[in-house]
């Protein structure tokens, strides 16, 4: 039994389909598909499908966007970016209006669920991420947003965050967050401690930013991917960023990349624009999960950003040199299934019984549609167009 | 006696302002001017408006764009994606054809003037070239296109090229090529003698690709500059890529963006993706010339690339690092004003007595434009709204 048939279609191999949705989920993915009359039909006018974009890494709270224009404001140390940040946040709307204009922007660019990092320190407390959570509230159903509870100051270095972290967990975030043990917290054991402790405590997942450079970098890499192990967290656990793993030389990289493997723990990157950061195609020959994420949106910290992850799937392809099909399909993959299942989203993807959340948009291939994303797109979830929220 | 009179418009600064266009160029940029009854109006609808766009590289006779999509091929040597190359384009239409739908797609992005390299060599002949002057012809008057002979299988190994890069100039084009004169051509003043000797004798301008790294690179860029200088070709000789400049400590950068700001040589760059390019704001600190260009557009070179110049300026300012409101107008200007006068265009850009043509697009200010590129573009050439060739 057809509920509803999409008709005229690409597949992202650029093959024509029709696809076949009940319950939500597609039941038939293939040419031709025969249905009862009176079953309703979506010509998709020969448009790309591609599975609906996961953005892996995301902080709704940040952003500026829907507000008037932000110049960016120099800092000279990381401390500085925070006073700046918390300076400019004070003259905007409150986050949850900022949240939910992100999320709608993301949204009608084919995002179905995202992972939000939100700031969570002693002096913030808990407010944004209750701001975030009313916004989640919103789009319930249409946006999954899974919450990260992220120490941006430090844990050691800002008394109380530890406490803090643990809250929000119990109030409703699904993960704990760590910035930058050594370099911004000045103990990697206790930092981790931290983090780690609570996510056994609470049966949190793990993702923590992570932008120490070289030997260092791998040093924490390896110190993470040892406690996953430990505590056996394989796959709920994640970094951000890792820049270290596009510093080191071969041997390092793959001795790290075994033990992240073996361990089970992901690796997100927004492949930033004037940095290394890590070469995807050699980790991935390790089994190493990569996702990718949008990060910072028009926000204090950088100008840059749309909420798109098809521009950040083509930017993540321009980055690391990916020009055949099949690399330029990685890059749409880390953007779509490969994130969805580092944020536990099972189900997903352009496949018979999977969720039928799918964009559709004019390309004549997945990779073509990576190279060059085209801005026109219908968003469907659940096999239904997308709605907004009132 | 004013003409036409745009209204609630933005200028890149963010602060509101008409337009007021007499003869296609701009007799009045002020907020509020006064206009007689009849005078035909165009409320741009709160709109920023930016100069139009300059593509200073693209290879208009190299895209598949509105082909079915080619996959990428790898090929292990310079002269094999030159064979790759080949292959592809005898299964895809004429260059006439492919040319056209390139203009037309950057023309509608807002494009209004490009310079286009064209291979010439002993095999390939006139023909590329033709093709192009074809096209050219055809959208005269709507997109000013200037075109480069360039050498795209060297001069030197491949005999007979000196020949037809003159019979190039003399058919039409304006500028004579070369490209990388050690690596591919194996003698560094032959190869530029044949190209300052056309440039000279039939009052050429130049264009030279070097993609030569390191050392090697910079004494390229020293002889270039040198010759420029002794032939008083100063601001007719552009480099382009010339990724040397990425690759050298800040003494040998510094010592050669004295010679090429002497000299009058302009540096062009696409901003590529995963290879270390020019140092922008270090050699204007200089006085180099910097012009942006989208360089090759989903060709047998490599898959991305839509032909907007914004999106370019976006990646020129995310691949430098650029943040600042200041910073990300360089970008802009990259696409815009500078890679006018790179061309040898006058009167462009926001001010009284320009030529009137400028893009119309839903941003609040040039830097917000630049960081997130809209894809929607109102485009005026001469004050009037863009009209497609029939």
């Amino acid at each position: 039994m057809i509920e509803r048939l999409f008709t005229n279609a690409l597949l992202p191999d650029g093959t024509a389909t029709d696809l076949a949705v009940t319950d939500g989920r597609f039941v038939a993915i293939e040419p031709d598909i025969v249905a009862d009359e009176a079953v309703p039909r979506i010509d998709l006018g020969g448009r790309l499908v591609l599975p609906a974009f996961v953005d892996g890494h995301i902080h709704l709270d940040k952003s500026f966007l829907g507000e008037p224009w932000q110049p960016h404001r120099p800092a000279a140390s990381l401390r500085g970016r925070l006073a700046v940040e918390k300076a400019l946040l004070a003259g905007v709307r409150p986050a949850a209006e900022r949240a939910d204009a992100l999320i709608a922007q993301a949204a009608r660019l084919g995002t179905v669920a995202m992972r939000s990092h939100v700031d969570v320190d002693a002096t913030t407390g808990l407010s944004h991420l209750h701001a975030v959570m009313s916004a989640r509230e919103k789009w319930r159903g249409i946006v999954d947003i899974e919450l990260v509870a992220f120490p941006q100051a430090g844990i050691l270095t800002c008394p109380g965050t530890a406490d803090i972290l643990d809250a929000a967990i119990r109030e409703g975030a699904e993960v704990v967050g760590g910035i930058d043990p050594e370099s911004m917290d000045g103990d990697s054991e206790d930092h981790l401690d931290v983090v780690f402790g609570i996510a056994e405590r609470r049966g949190a997942k793990i993702d923590i930013h992570l932008h120490e450079a070289g030997l260092p970098g791998i040093a924490q890499l390896h110190r993470i991917a040892a406690r996953t192990r430990a505590l056996g967290l394989g796959g709920r656990v994640a970094v951000s960023h890792a820049y270290a793993l596009g510093d080191v030389d071969e041997p390092a990289l793959d001795a790290v990349a075994r033990a992240l493997a073996d361990a089970g723990v992901a690796i997100m990157t927004n492949a930033p624009g004037d940095r290394a950061f890590p070469p995807i195609l050699r980790l991935r020959e390790h089994g190493v999960r990569l996702f990718a994420g949008n990060d910072n949106i028009r926000d204090a910290w950088w100008p840059y950003g749309n909420g798109d992850m098809l521009q950040r799937a083509m930017l993540i392809g321009y980055r690391s040199g990916f020009y055949s099909d099949e690399d330029l399909g990685v890059a749409l993959t880390m953007a779509t299934t490969e994130a969805a299942k580092a944020l536990g989203l099972e189900g997903r993807g352009l496949e018979q019984g999977a969720q039928a959340s799918f964009v559709a948009l004019p390309a004549s291939c997945g990779a073509a549609a990576v190279a060059a994303p085209p801005a026109e797109r219908l968003v469907f979830r659940h096999g239904i167009g997308l709605k907004l929220p009132d």
